[in-house]
């Protein structure tokens, strides 16, 4: 099959974010040059400029294409009725689409320091959106009389932070199966916030 | 007042430690050398190696000396009789410990990729101590009749990481106070173990 004109430097893009990635969850931002990247890909450190104008701008790319990743799946959830019930899609959701990306994961928590102020904003507004999503699941759930929640930004921020967790320690054929897991978080969750 | 003799030493291994703190926290363990820490210090690299034998040691010892004064702390806590006013001291202990010693915190989270499998496995046991503490906690109030967790270690986990999470956005002088905070946290944490 004939190469398509620019595959090359699409592949290369993508092996450099995965190759940044890997390396930032590794050793962490600070510890890691734009040469050390490209070593790992293969080729020369000036050859990724042409693919990002510097470090900061690969990591800001790296934290925001991940948030946009994580509201654009939530978005296209299928609809449930009831706040429970959207509760406990979103807790289900949350810890798999977590789950499947522990690197990014990580970053985005840890690297937060690293952001240039700028790009720390605008991290820290697509965070606040995800945020929100869940705030409204929880306002919803206290204008149907079944969660009780003093307030409703606090408590999604400890269910998520919650909900989080489950990157720290949950390992694939562990003694939990994923389904456990999930049922015993949602259940939490849900409890948290419960009348 | 005359000097004791050896407080000049003691001084220095106070301000290295605190320097070490700050750096890891700042730029990631990885990033930072010995002799940027004995920068911060005021004094030659050299001088730092008397007061620990590398870097790694460093950390290590900042880790346990973290994890040794937290389980003190707990077991220091006044007896209260009753599993649910136990987790509530815990809940509000552990808050109250954790937003006290951010650096702290955030290392002993961040750097556990960078510690060696022996310290490795020293400060996870140390941890699970502290888990467990939890874990002790919740078993006793299912056996009270008071708690439903289907299984206690990793609900022990759940509350660990959602109280943990109060460290990410609580600022002194934000919009809620710190026994605002405490009470919200206490309550979800009862609930979510609730029967």
């Amino acid at each position: 099959m004939p190469r398509r004109p620019g595959s090359h430097a699409a592949e290369t893009n993508r092996r450099m974010r995965e190759a940044a990635l890997r390396l930032f969850a590794r050793h962490g931002y600070a510890a890691v040059s734009m040469r050390r990247i490209a070593a790992e890909v293969g080729v020369q450190a000036g050859a990724l400029y042409s693919h990002t104008p510097d470090k900061q701008t690969l990591l800001f790319s790296l934290m925001q294409d991940h948030m946009h990743e994580l509201l654009a799946a939530r978005a296209a959830l299928p609809p449930v009725r009831g706040a429970e019930a959207r509760l406990e899609q979103f807790a289900r959701f949350h810890i798999r689409f977590h789950l499947a990306r522990p690197e990014a994961v990580f970053i985005s928590y840890m690297e937060l320091r690293n952001l240039e102020p700028e790009n720390f904003r605008v991290i820290e507004g697509l965070r606040r959106d995800y945020e929100t999503a869940l705030e409204t699941i929880l306002r919803d759930g206290a204008a149907e009389g079944v969660f009780s929640v003093p307030d409703a930004k606090i408590a999604a921020l400890g269910l998520i932070a919650m909900l989080n967790g489950v990157n720290t320690w949950y390992r694939e054929g562990g003694r939990l199966t994923l389904e456990e897991v999930e049922a015993i978080y949602r259940d939490m969750a849900r409890k948290a916030v419960a009348v």
